[in-house]
């Protein structure tokens, strides 16, 4: 379903939101435009339509009763700040939330009476990074934040992943925006899974090694109240360090001592022309060839 | 941040919203109550508040006046549909929406001038597994969807993570409920990353291998069109079957060729007694220690 939802929505984005909008044919008098899915749902969009606040009740009622009789399925609301008034009639009128961005709340109510909602929940995952930086004399990039938990604790630079950011891109950032340390992809080392995150979230915590391009620390004083480049034995032993966090630098030696990645590489999608990164297993033993070399797909570091 | 944000909510998990609530001293007359955070926010719950929707913009204004006068940073609302009347009024107040699920949108305003917000987005990636289920035959197993984009094309069975689930209790449920196929978990295969997916978010499709415990096969009828165990090879050829999903089993195979694994462990936080499921590559040659030996964790799915 994951994919066939992606796929769904490359095809859509072919053409725009607006375009697709403007293509619909008249509605009913008195209804919303809406523009239909191909699962029979309609979604109205705020700053598509013009209905004004006193006339939105009415418009409302005609529409839902125009889309029952037409059998449609799940119905969309993305209303924007600008039509908040809209809100708590969609409210009165059976709607939910379903998920909300800075400009605009999208809600949606579920139509038919014989069959249950069919709606999967948004996403409920912060996705986070942390960078394992070790240098040529095996030393290791370490920080300390200004709001930490347990202070004077010492950990990774790292943060969460932006929209439409890569992790690879989102972990050299990171590195970037709290030490000024520039650096190169290596290896993926340990995924991190856990819930009750912030938000009410689960969150996925991405730790990759990353290979330093300069040495030189100048930290973000915003975020970190210290720095330092920290013997790879100190770290293990240190005890500001937590366990988990010493235990992604065991795992790394393992790597290096085994000759093993993981390793990321970019693949298109033949028909839908999407971008896909892909993490997998590489140079299983030393000197041998990458799991994926076979592919000849461009790691996606090679861009930066 | 990640890791920070995830602590910091672990340790408030430790006392109920509820009782937060409740245990808020007195706030000035005709003024929200609130709960207020370590970052020197607040956040108001309607459902925690006694206020009339015609009460509603006065004490809003009083709360304001107060909240800036006390210098507090980032104000949030959490809005319940029964109290949708608000909404209108806190956007005229300067408030933007910043995540809802069902039956509330989350709002917030941030009231510092001489400081920049500093609010991370909510999350923004949906997470997807697909499970690779090979027998003992050389078979896998394969599904076709109902509502396939590419018509009867074969792909894995696989789905949504649901909120708080694991990775492979999502895998080895979706096979349940696609197949009726019993299965247990063997080695996270590859990590698909990409964006432009469902609701705007960016897409992680998580592909695993599961061993099969059973080989009937009985298809959930309002998902699934076809079903079958398809032989590897054909699978690999297959005209039906796109190539991402084929080097998916490529890949898996090489890695049993060398006797590698993306392994799941369990961790416990000693401090925050919070479960984190680790994966990281184990058993890098036959006949070898797992990486992760060394901290007798229990997999996760010996407990299933």
């Amino acid at each position: 379903m994951s994919e066939q939802q992606q796929e769904s929505n490359i095809v859509k984005g072919a053409d725009s939101w607006f375009n697709k909008y403007t293509a619909v044919e008249t509605s009913p008098e008195g209804t919303f435009k809406g523009v239909k899915d191909r699962f029979n749902g309609i979604t109205v969009d705020s700053s598509m339509e013009t209905c004004s606040a006193d006339s939105f009740p009415t418009v409302l009622k005609r529409s839902l009763e125009h889309w029952i009789h037409s059998k449609n399925r799940g119905i969309w609301f993305k209303v924007h700040l600008s039509a908040a008034s809209w809100i708590p009639e969609l409210v009165n009128n059976g709607f939910q939330f379903h998920h909300a961005k800075n400009t605009f709340v999208m809600l949606y109510r579920w139509l038919p009476t014989i069959e249950s909602a069919n709606i999967p929940p948004y996403s409920h995952t912060m996705v986070g990074v942390g960078a394992l930086v070790i240098n040529e004399r095996n030393q290791v990039l370490v920080v300390s934040e200004n709001y930490a938990l347990i202070a004077g604790s010492w950990k990774l630079p790292g943060g969460y992943v932006e929209p439409n950011e890569n992790f690879i891109d989102a972990a050299i950032r990171e590195v970037m925006e709290e030490t000024n340390v520039r650096t190169k992809f290596d290896s993926v080392v340990s995924i991190r899974h856990a819930h009750g995150a912030g938000f009410g979230c689960s969150d996925l915590y991405i730790v990759m090694a990353l290979t330093p391009l300069t040495q030189e620390i100048s930290k973000c004083n915003r975020e970190i109240a210290k720095c330092e480049w920290m013997d790879v034995n100190e770290y293990l032993t240190h005890p500001k360090v937590h366990e988990t966090n010493r235990n992604f630098v065991r795992t790394y030696l393992e790597y290096k001592r085994h000759g093993v990645r993981i390793d990321c590489t970019e693949e298109m999608h033949q028909v839908l022309k999407k971008r896909y990164n892909i993490y997998s297993v590489a140079k299983v033993t030393d000197g041998e060839e990458s799991v994926d070399s076979s592919n000849s797909n461009v790691c996606s570091t090679l861009k930066l």
